[in-house]
């Protein structure tokens, strides 16, 4: 076989079953060895953004790989800023971005460019094959990182075209993964001495893995013999949340808001998380968030067994077996009349189904409905990590591929869909089960108030220009009936609901555009 | 003043007059400069390719660099595609990315990314300001270098917030620009000596600034004293031709087709591009497409001063005032009927108003139209010189902008327009005078011929689909009625006659979507 085939059938043999691609000439010997794979499924996106979100999509749901095929630097660079977001969420994925032949770079060709330094500010390991027959082992040494780096890593393999055309290699085997590293003893202990001998006010900081069910019921029986308050990172890559859940209460965004939420707590045990710091610095305001003075305990990084961590701290506690903190269904009465971020969260709450997943990008619009969401059915509630936004549909995409028995709601500010539009295609390509409500309120508005925040004092028509969206409005619905997905636009919170319960009752790709 | 307005005002007295921006939290310093520096144009994109593509097309046609405004690392990531294309046309820009406050760095927030190693790959020189008092002063340098690395270059700036919004700064002088590099005399003689001793065919191989009008009159002397023919190179950042100026003959794009172009030359001399090599490698193909054997001389570099070293050689060659090969005005007939690419060809050809600008991503729709323009009235072609798709729409952008009163055709592939459509946004909001001709065939159709071409032997139907764009059909006149552009939708020639006619007679964005 040749290396493509030799490369892709070592991933398959991994496990890896998904192709997230958007391949070009350079590759087109990976995209023959995914078609003679049959066991992989290969998706394609209309912009290397959807690929790689979607990786991360996937990843964060199916807790391993998918590999995106990318074409050479600058499709890998136009997958960069999602690849950012998966890397902050540790999501773990495998990039194979295919390159010239290793004998024609010299030649300066016009889409030679430093693929690896392209690949290596968002990628954790990076390599490029040696040669046809290395191919298959570069391989599986980044599945090996991919899976390795406990919750993942962002693993890149750059693939010159020669090394998968030419024949005469083999498939290799999968490498074995070590379990998760192990919080240490001496961390579990001076966490459980912290909670037991706090003066104060203490809670336990829970992020990356300690957001799931299990590692929940873990904080809740700590809550429940130490009384300490559980909080959760303000951008979580999956949380696992709703009725009949431990509930965690949330770090709010703005640096000074989480300030003022920390400022009473003595202690501070974290669980999968570092202690939070502002997401911007702004003039005069700290970048610390935690209080001056208080006893911050490493129970576990996010790099290490969150819940063997909690488990082992409740036990050390001899907590009760039965969590506090049990989060009780929960609806809010949405006003009627013009719809708004909050009637709009009431009736999302309200009729989100069992098992729901929901990519939520929804910035200034969509606080109110994760906050009202908190008691609604159970769900995975999944945030922009890294801050670079255009995250929510792709990753919605890659959620609804992992789990097709479960509806995908995207909830999306409309600044931020229009970088990976293209997404939509995907959902209506591969008919996902996902609804798509973007919050179209004509704005960056998040900058607006950003633009406060950081000084700017008495802005002028073109600064405001800026951050707005309402010239042109854009018409989302017809954006995705453009692509193939069946939209509706609503304005009321009477046609919002008709909407929502439409799109909830069938299968396939929908988009509701609040207009807000 | 704070380090923004001492840099937007450095910038300003430099000549830059155009931001095109897609800013966020950490640039509002930067967005609240540019509002206060009234000769400044503020133009926003919905995606960064967008915006780095139009800064490529308003430098091409500028011949200065207009500034771009990124939202670190990641956001910088989404422009690098088309600033690669922009480095391959070497288009003048300044890039100005902003970056965390300095001492936040360190607290790898989740917008934290190594933005220097994201700007290096697609840039000719990156800097992070040291200071606020210093950021004017990397300001100046970074217009040196855009300006001063004939016939342009990529400078980035990195800045970090805290010197943006820091008070106490000044802005600095422009710098002076030296004056092209001027082509050695003994090059000239090399040239002269070659051609005149040539014992068989002999070719001008031309590209960069050796395809602007004045140059090639001096290449039609050179023609009209020695016989030569003229070849330009097969992706131009401009070339301007039309009726009445020096025609020239266009390298094939197909490695083996250009090679069995070359093949019957003994001699030939290159200015302003190096000898051609294949776009990508094949197996079994060469790289290297000029004759074994045939005698290859440097006269200019892209880097030299093309229009005094081809004047120089005409004289040297003691050539006639009068250039050879003058492009007599010419038309094809268009036949009726259904609509496919020879005759949109023919009709755009017939219809193309005087000094019109053609961004062309036409890729293989777009073939045809090339052709048959090159007796149409005088304009200028630009081309996609990186290879990274998703350039053609945001070219248009930055040409229009550049020259508000030429009507600017946008000719593009559906696949690649897929990447930055939010260019149709851009170009509503500033009502630019932008014609786009979407060629839509519903298929990354150059991939179904580089298939076969890379010896990918019956391929799947998995193969296929991933080449295919049918499923669903993408209705280019939703997306972009969607964002504000007036678009029709045309499967004939006579509809393709109508809609153009109608476009060319109006100012303002429209759309035709062609399909074929």
């Amino acid at each position: 076989m040749n290396g493509a085939e030799a490369f892709i059938e070592t991933l398959y043999a991994c496990g890896v079953e998904v192709c997230f691609a958007n391949p070009g000439t350079s590759e087109m010997q990976l995209v023959a060895a995914v078609d003679r794979q049959h066991g992989m499924r290969a998706i394609l996106g209309l912009f290397e953004g959807v690929v790689t979100g979607a990786a991360d999509g996937y990843g964060r749901m199916a807790e391993k790989p998918a590999v995106t095929l990318l074409h050479l630097g600058p499709g890998l660079g136009n997958g960069l800023a999602n690849l950012h977001n998966a890397r902050k969420a540790a999501t773990p994925i495998i990039n194979m971005v295919g390159d010239h032949a290793t004998y024609h770079l010299h030649y300066d060709a016009p889409l030679t460019s430093d693929a690896v330094g392209v690949a290596r500010p968002m990628s954790d390991w990076v390599r490029v094959s040696k040669s046809n027959r290395d191919l298959a082992q570069t391989g599986a040494e980044a599945f090996g990182v991919a899976m390795g780096g406990y919750p993942g890593r962002i693993a890149t393999v750059i693939v010159p075209a020669d090394h998968a055309w030419s024949e005469g290699s083999a498939s290799v085997a999968p490498p074995v993964i070590a379990p998760a590293p192990q919080s240490p003893a001496a961390a579990i202990a001076a966490a459980a001495e912290a909670l037991k001998s706090a003066e104060g006010p203490k809670c336990l900081f829970l992020g990356g893995r300690a957001l799931r069910e299990d590692a929940l019921v873990q904080a809740g029986r700590i809550a429940s013999a130490t009384g300490c308050r559980l909080i959760a990172e303000t951008f979580a890559a999956r949380h696992q949340r709703g009725a009949g859940r431990v509930a965690v209460e949330k770090l709010p965004y703005f640096g000074e808001q989480a300030e003022a939420f920390l400022a009473e707590f003595k202690t501070l045990v974290f669980c999968g998380a570092e202690p939070p710091v502002s997401f911007f610095a702004y003039p005069g305001k700290p970048s610390w968030l935690s209080p001056e003075g208080a006893e911050l305990v490493r129970l576990a990084s996010l790099r290490e067994d969150a819940l063997a961590a909690l488990t082992a701290l409740a036990d050390a506690l001899d907590a009760p077996a039965e969590p506090a903190l049990i989060q009780a269904p929960t609806t809010f009465p949405a006003e009627p009349g013009k719809l708004n971020s909050a009637n709009l969260g009431a009736i999302l709450a309200e009729l989100l189904p069992e098992d729901a997943i929901v990519s939520d990008e929804g910035a200034t619009q969509g606080g109110a409905s994760m906050l009202m969401c908190a008691g609604a059915k159970r769900h995975d509630w999944l945030q922009l990590t890294g801050g670079s936004i255009g995250q929510g549909l792709p990753l919605a995409v890659g959620a609804a591929v992992a789990c097709p028995d479960r509806k995908v709601i995207a909830l999306h500010g409309d600044g931020g869909a229009m970088y990976t539009n293209q997404a939509l295609w995907t959902m209506a390509r591969e008919n996902l089960d996902v609804t798509t409500i973007i919050l179209n309120n004509g704005s960056y508005a998040i900058l607006n108030i950003e633009l406060m925040r950081v000084g700017v004092q008495n802005p002028g028509p073109k600064a405001l220009s800026m951050l707005d969206l309402k010239n042109p409005a854009i018409n989302w619905s017809q954006l995705s009936e453009g692509m193939g997905v069946p939209a509706v636009r609503v304005d009321t919170a009477e046609g919002f609901r008709d909407a929502l319960t439409d799109a909830l009752a069938h299968k396939g790709p929908r988009l509701i555009e609040a207009l807000l």
